[in-house]
């Protein structure tokens, strides 16, 4: 409407003048050059939670792997495929504010990738070798210069979910984790709606599920709060 | 357009009265509830083709993967994700009088899949085991009772195109193979255009590049006279 579009024009709101790198989408892992390794990430969290961040008033860099949503107006969009690209891209679009890693990052890359399609082999299966990728969480969470205020994980569990996203945020050394459960079942991955864990320093809070633009809206007042307290 | 709505509700056209199989799109295969091996596949080759193939007046069965593109109207769409899905659907969908295999189906799936989103293993790395999938396009090429009259295969090739879509067609049996490059610089795995060489019994014919409608649409042709010319 006229009144977000005038607000974003004067970037007016809280994170007026603050920088947030959002990532967003799944990432594909090329495998040759016709396949890949792919997630169910849609993108629709990571581009909610962006569009809800400038609608506050913040410059985005949207960094996006190949997501099924599109990305959302009026912020500098950067497209990327597979992990590697996508910590280049994050690299390269700091120093900022604040850093949300939506994106569904793959863990693991074909190190055997090959120019050409692949054949069955004589026992006819393929026989891929995995490397580990980058962990662009970890890596910008853990910076000495140049780290953001304040640096959000994501994560995607399908088992034990507040255990292993209460690990996740003290291993990676990040400011918050949101965690969801992304068991087929529930519909989240790929799905409108999410019910997420925000959890940080003081403890988790388990949110009502509700549609991935409330729960957008939701963490970006928080994350406005939490910039204006710690600057 | 009205015409072609009162074309396909009368069923007029030369292939009035002709069961198609349509196969289109690409096949996943779960890795884990969250991770799949994908390939480029837009299924907009197949779409093109079973909107054809209906236009001349055939019943379609059109079993998909997930594809980007929307099914064609006004013909039975099967949704399918994994090869092995799509293989049961084919074999569901039969007796037909053609069978044109246009999907991108994976030759392999991975037998270690995971009810749980995988964790890093000890060493880091993923230890994926394969097996092979079902051969559908050789499975109903051979077929001794109920063989569609004409099998059609597809081949994306990304070097030596030729001589791999001829040693293809020998090898599965089919009557025709649309055989075309799809080294990523071609851009015609993903694209609106296709070049394909189109290889039967008599040798193999280069067809310039066009839009994929209109691949679809001279296939379609050629396919009507085929059928025509069989029975």
């Amino acid at each position: 409407d006229i009144r977000a579009a005038i607000e974003v024009f004067f970037k007016a709101g809280p994170l007026q003048g603050k920088r947030i790198i959002v990532t967003s989408g799944p990432t594909h892992e090329p495998i040759d050059p016709v396949r890949y390794i792919a997630n169910r990430s849609s993108g629709a969290q990571g581009t909610a939670l962006a569009r809800a961040l400038s609608a506050l008033g913040a410059e985005i860099v949207f960094i996006t792997g190949p997501a099924r949503v599109a990305p959302p107006a009026g912020v500098a969009v950067v497209a990327v495929e597979s992990a590697r690209e996508m910590a280049a891209a994050v690299e390269a679009a700091l120093p900022a504010d604040a850093a949300v890693f939506a994106a569904a990052v793959a863990d693991w890359h074909v190190t055997t990738a090959s120019d050409r399609k692949l054949k069955k082999s004589k026992d006819g299966l393929p026989h891929l070798q995995f490397g580990e990728n980058p962990d662009i969480l970890r890596t910008v969470a853990q910076r000495t210069v140049e780290r953001p205020k304040l640096v959000v994980g994501f994560a995607a569990e399908t088992n034990d979910v507040l255990e292993n996203a209460t690990a996740k945020r003290v291993r990676k050394g990040c400011d918050w984790i949101v965690a969801n459960d992304v068991s087929p079942e529930t519909g989240i991955m790929g799905g409108a709606e999410n019910a997420i864990v925000l959890i940080g320093e003081e403890g988790a809070e388990n949110w009502p599920r509700m549609s991935k633009e409330a729960v957008a809206e939701q963490l970006a007042e928080r994350i406005a709060a939490a910039l204006t307290y710690i600057s």
